[in-house]
């Protein structure tokens, strides 16, 4: 018997998706690919990488020092990881490594915060949002508190409830915490919400903000993420990186895409545009909750969710269900498509509507 | 004060190589981009990925199938990785954990070694090798034994010192180690050598074979690597994993390169040509120690190698010199370029000994 490492067994299997649909609707991408102009400039990069080295400092540096001033920080605050999951994984295993090492978030959200908390042989503590799926910060300090927390962290907008928190909310948590306990800001969605933590960075140095290429950028292949802190956290966090962690076309094409992304805005407005009419087009079909969104997503509610869902899965549209997960029962995750796709999804819906009227 | 894990504060920071040369020779990479027929192909692939979606099943198990069919395993065989450097790191994780972990390797060898036993709270068990820098089998099977090692690591052949084992000597490991004790086998530079342990698995389930697309097959910047082991071990080792672990564009380009890998059988011969011509070259200068190499460098001594470290640096020639490390002193690692390049080295090796002359 090989000695594995304690915790190892009880984690899941590596798994993918094979499900391929007609509408894919289920991982909060972006439904549309690169912008034309985005593609021309890419394609030709490609052509101009050299395939055969390590990835380089320069092309490293050439998306952080974009940035850094962007957020009108130095390139020492900025770490890039692939996705801004690998970014939270390190993070997490920087505070882990004891039984007493507690890492609070809330309950629902996002769902790797517990297996990276495990990962990182953390204490990982949920703490529940309340019915509405607001959050109540009196609870989530105590459980910091409480709990002796070296890390706690915050979705927002928070997947998958889409609830925004306010950037007052956010640094009361900062103002009411120990300065012992690092603060992750987790904004992937934040594009959709425009209220970001980034101006509060300056005042927290135990604050760290993740950010992703994965959503509002459309750059999911890519695995690109980063993360703004202080210049002190950000060379511990980087510690746990192995070299080359990036690799040279994922580097390129985020670089590229950084430069062009007033090409985004339109689409991101679109985006959230959908958002509303589709909140509103749902809120007027009886038996169905709709939870204020934030994100390019929105979480619905009915008590026949799951025979929603196989009615979407026959119509060959994926949306996500959540099966067993704490507090999220007949609740569906659907992102936001194309305004036709979006249609096509909310026709089933009405029609699975009428069919139980 | 924030509370890192245990460690952390004493891993090297993210550092990158900021040095640029004319001829480049410090990383054991291909020095030539591409072969233009599988570029034009891979740029076609390029233009039909999306973008927006996370990687998906069908471009990890595209690979995955034609490495196991190469191969003659299953696809729960194989796992792909951010380089070797990511599995080799993801193993050394899932074997740490505690104090008593012992992790075996050679000394010296792949210097990230004890970097990744630290990481993964193992304890690291260098084992030296000989003088001429050939491995006493018993020396390190007994070093096995002794700390009742969770892990074993034999690279093969070896980094940095060029040096070949034979099968017979890894199925002697295999066969001596206890059966709990999980034996990497690691072969980046295998495709120069061709003595491959791969035909030993199928009795060893305890044996993992760890690869990469940097090397023989020029693809640095890709960040793509993989492993061959029983499915059991391979299931567990694949836990560790992050999901979308492996971006898109990265998993198509070496899924192309492996579609066309006879394209690269002329520049592994040329490569190996080129060993043997520069170390017997090398062997006729005066005061030059030239060690047996089955890979694409050459591992040199020489009393005064920083002089000539310098003297290469001068010239815009950038080759690997190991500072303190042990057993290194006065080595230099030279990769091999194309001839040209190699010429230069060579010349400027030349002329370095005869002003000392």
């Amino acid at each position: 018997m090989l000695k594995y490492r304690q915790g190892l067994a009880d984690r899941p299997s590596y798994d993918m998706d094979t499900n391929e649909y007609r509408i894919t609707l289920n991982a909060n991408e972006s439904t549309m690919n690169l912008p034309p102009i985005v593609e021309d400039r890419l394609m030709g990069r490609f052509a101009s990488v050299a395939f055969n080295r390590y990835p380089g400092a320069e092309d490293y540096l050439s998306l952080t020092r974009q940035i850094a001033a962007n957020f009108k920080v130095q390139p020492e605050n900025i770490l890039l990881g692939n996705g801004s999951s690998e970014i939270i994984e390190k993070l997490f295993y920087c505070f882990g490594g004891s039984k007493d090492a507690a890492i609070v978030y809330p309950q629902p959200s996002f769902s790797m915060y517990g297996i990276y908390a495990a990962a990182a042989e953390a204490k990982g503590v949920p703490v529940d949002l309340e019915p509405d799926y607001t959050l109540d910060l009196e609870k989530f300090v105590s459980a910091v508190i409480k709990n002796k927390a070296r890390l706690c962290v915050i979705c927002n907008p928070n997947n998958p409830t889409g609830t925004g928190f306010s950037v007052s909310d956010i640094q009361y948590i900062a103002d009411n915490i120990p300065t012992s306990c690092a603060f992750l800001v987790d904004e992937a969605y934040v594009e959709f919400y425009g209220q970001s933590a980034v101006s509060l960075l300056k005042d927290y140095p135990n604050m760290i903000i993740a950010r992703t290429f994965s959503k509002a950028y459309g750059l999911a292949s890519a695995r690109v993420g980063y993360s703004i802190a202080s210049a002190a956290m950000t060379d511990m966090i980087g510690r746990s990186f192995m070299p080359y962690h990036m690799n040279t076309l994922s580097l390129v094409t985020a670089d590229i895409v950084y430069q062009m992304r007033h090409e985004y805005v339109p689409r991101i407005q679109m985006v959230i545009a959908e958002r509303k009419r589709l909140a509103e087009a749902v809120k007027q079909v009886p038996g169905f909750t709709v939870y204020p969104s934030e994100t390019n997503f929105l979480l619905i509610h009915h008590e026949a969710a799951p025979a929603l869902n196989e009615a979407f899965e026959r119509q060959g549209i994926g949306v996500r269900s959540f099966g067993a997960a704490p507090r999220l029962t007949n609740c569906l995750r659907i992102s936001m498509g194309t305004r036709e796709e979006n249609d096509t999804w909310l026709s089933v819906l009405r029609a699975f509507a009428e069919e139980r009227a």
